[in-house]
């Protein structure tokens, strides 16, 4: 078979319409199937459900100051079972709600108002503010910084991570770039992990806003579907052996370890700038919910424990992703009309079409019944300059549910190419 | 007896005495009881350990979704439970997580950076912004205008609420003041409800600021000590009739009624302010722990039986009120050298010693193993001008220990009095 570019008009023609076909047969099938978010299934929820049954009236024991309030920083337990999970001291961590993007929302917020740590002035007093979002990355990320006119840079995501060049030449010569996001281990979408040389060049190099700070969501840090998973180095040590040891925040979250709107978010940095942030937690509340902390502590009891527990998630994962490939190299691979990621761990399979397709094959696909993240999701703005992304989220779905959705995906991509070359 | 003013030098002069060897003798028994926030005892938290039990793996059932991302605001079963509580719709209401507190700092962090819903530009980029704060007051709505460097402006609290004359003058001479605090039920600390002149002159007042907002922290709002609490009025409902729908937002939380430190904290406006709340929810946070929202709704079941339980919590709470009060007629009525508060509910006392008498009190009742909240504390930047207020929280302690701190704390008084007037 030959490529949708090498092909002649009237094999087009002829593929298009038999294409077309398929996807009214489709559309018959009043389908129904969501691949929009990176939610964790049914099947996963599961595998914590005991978890709500480890803080009981029963058990709980002489432990009633977790019911009342204080300890604005967390469980000094739950800070002991979490660190490791950013390899970072207890005094280097906070346990916080149920989701770490409201730690970074929070931290974000503050810093406009009040300024970080190291500023000479609230960063919402500058006449402008920038962050360096790589791309495509997580639109949360970015909604955050459209809500608060903080001006979005694009950096391509390379193999190993953002564009180190581009990085480091912006940050050296703008003082108004007062941040960065990063999603450093399976990159959501396209789960890439960053190189040891791109986590040493980000804790190293120079940036002209002496408050600049790096936002080190590592949501999928031990996420991973392979027995070898790639190893991510300590940002936070690599700072601190570089002179900047306050220019990170890491956040974690066992949002997909037990349950997304009832787990624990962490946030670990240097202990000037826990115990800054600390400062700040407790103008805003007594406390966090440690009953859930409890929970969390033990239903895992030790950080091995978890890794193990992860293991299961991956066992449901594993089989969905395997099967997004599949599909897409049996469906796709002939016709030389896309790309995608073909990732360890995370949440998502990133896709490229042709330039110019990804909004109408998503358009036609929720037609169809297939609903995805919605075009140009993954950037700035909601801009995909070469419209071509799709984020794929296999997660929810049942495995059966997975292969038709991809199934009905690459006939919309067929169809959207070979309109686009006819 | 003759009041401490009637008495001559050397009968204060022997008073004086005798109470020092008084407070030696009580130093000596090295006391450690602390009265000083509105902690609930473990008897109370007690009352609540089946809302535990209420969300296990055995009974969960089909209500794997609470587990999931989403419902930003919240669980519709717990907004029923709560609407009551607040008197407004299921539309005026969103729930939340385990601190109102969170609820009113997100408000007014958001409108420093972005505004609220009817301003024509973020409170953050005005030259200075104001709040009225009726005083004596709650602390921690003080340190949040602290934090963000909003100006406080101290009106006194008559018996039925703040000084509405002083209020209005205020807010309509003066574009800059944004903002109002106010414990409208059983203020905290000196448990006055405001009477229905109060809040409805609150509701019809004319603002410079047209984007002036009241916060209205019904902390108390079913905290009632005795069987016929005084009603307050629904001030939603009034703002409305005077065209202002969108001038307050309201606050409560379960912090209280269940557990401090795992409740639920619900805010509720008109519809049009909860659409925007709602909004700006959705860039901080992909919803809030439900799972312990559905405890809440399980445990309670309906609004009357929240009810009933707050009546328990009256059961362990009014001997301990009674026993402070019964203690400060016994040991102070005589000596003319202070006046308190007899609240019909709350977490309070409120306690004036003379002018310039209650720093020393309170430091010496420390020295003495007696822990009270810190002088000046229910006042803006800590400041109580005359020095006189003191918070006392019998919560938290057992009714023995809250009988010996308050024996403790008259004993001091006596001691600051007798020295001040010699």
């Amino acid at each position: 078979m030959s490529t949708l570019q090498q092909m002649d008009h009237s094999s087009l023609q002829h593929l298009h319409e038999k294409t077309k076909k398929e996807l009214d047969a489709i559309k018959k099938e009043n389908l129904s199937l969501n691949m929009a978010r990176g939610k964790p299934s049914a099947e996963q929820l599961q595998l914590s459900l005991e978890l709500l049954d480890s803080v009981t009236s029963k058990n709980i024991g002489d432990n009633f100051f977790v019911l009342n309030y204080g300890m604005v920083d967390g469980l000094p337990e739950a800070k002991a079972l979490f660190k490791d999970l950013l390899e970072v001291d207890t005094e280097e961590i906070l346990i916080g709600g149920n989701a770490s993007l409201n730690i970074m929302h929070d931290l974000i917020s503050k810093a406009l108002i009040k300024g970080v740590i190291d500023s000479e002035t609230p960063w919402g007093k500058e006449d402008a503010i920038k962050f360096i979002c790589p791309v495509p990355g997580y639109d949360r990320h970015f909604t955050i910084c459209e809500q608060y006119d903080i001006e979005m840079i694009s950096v391509e995501m390379l193999n190993d991570g953002p564009d180190m060049d581009k990085v480091e030449e912006l940050v050296r010569n703008d003082a108004s770039i007062k941040g960065m996001w990063s999603v450093p281990k399976y990159s959501n979408p396209e789960g890439i992990t960053y190189s040891d040389e791109v986590v040493e060049r980000l804790a190293k190099m120079e940036t002209k806003a002496k408050d600049f700070k790096i936002f080190w969501d590592n949501a999928y840090a031990i996420h991973d579907l392979t027995d070898h998973p790639p190893k991510l180095k300590n940002i936070l040590e690599a700072c601190k052996k570089h002179g900047n040891p306050n220019r990170v925040f890491m956040f974690a979250s066992t949002s997909k370890m037990t349950f997304p709107g009832s787990g624990v978010a962490v946030v670990a940095a240097s202990r000037e700038n826990i115990s800054f942030i600390k400062e700040q937690l407790s103008v805003q509340t007594i406390g966090p919910d440690k009953v859930n902390q409890l929970r969390h502590v033990r239903f895992f009891e030790n950080y091995s424990n978890l890794l193990e527990h992860m293991k299961k998630h991956a066992e449901i994962m594993k089989p969905k992703f395997d099967a997004v490939i599949e599909i897409l190299h049996s469906k796709l691979d002939s016709y030389g009309i896309a790309t995608w990621a073909e990732p360890d761990g995370g949440y998502f399979i990133s896709l490229d079409t042709m330039d110019g397709c990804a909004s109408e094959v998503i358009h036609l696909a929720k037609e169809a019944g297939v609903t995805l993240t919605g075009a140009g999701a993954a950037f700035p703005y909601g801009k995909d300059p070469r419209d071509r992304n799709i984020r794929i989220a296999p997660s929810f779905p049942s495995l059966e549910e997975v292969e038709k959705a991809i199934d009905v995906l690459c006939t919309c991509i067929i169809l959207v190419s070979t309109k686009k070359l006819l």
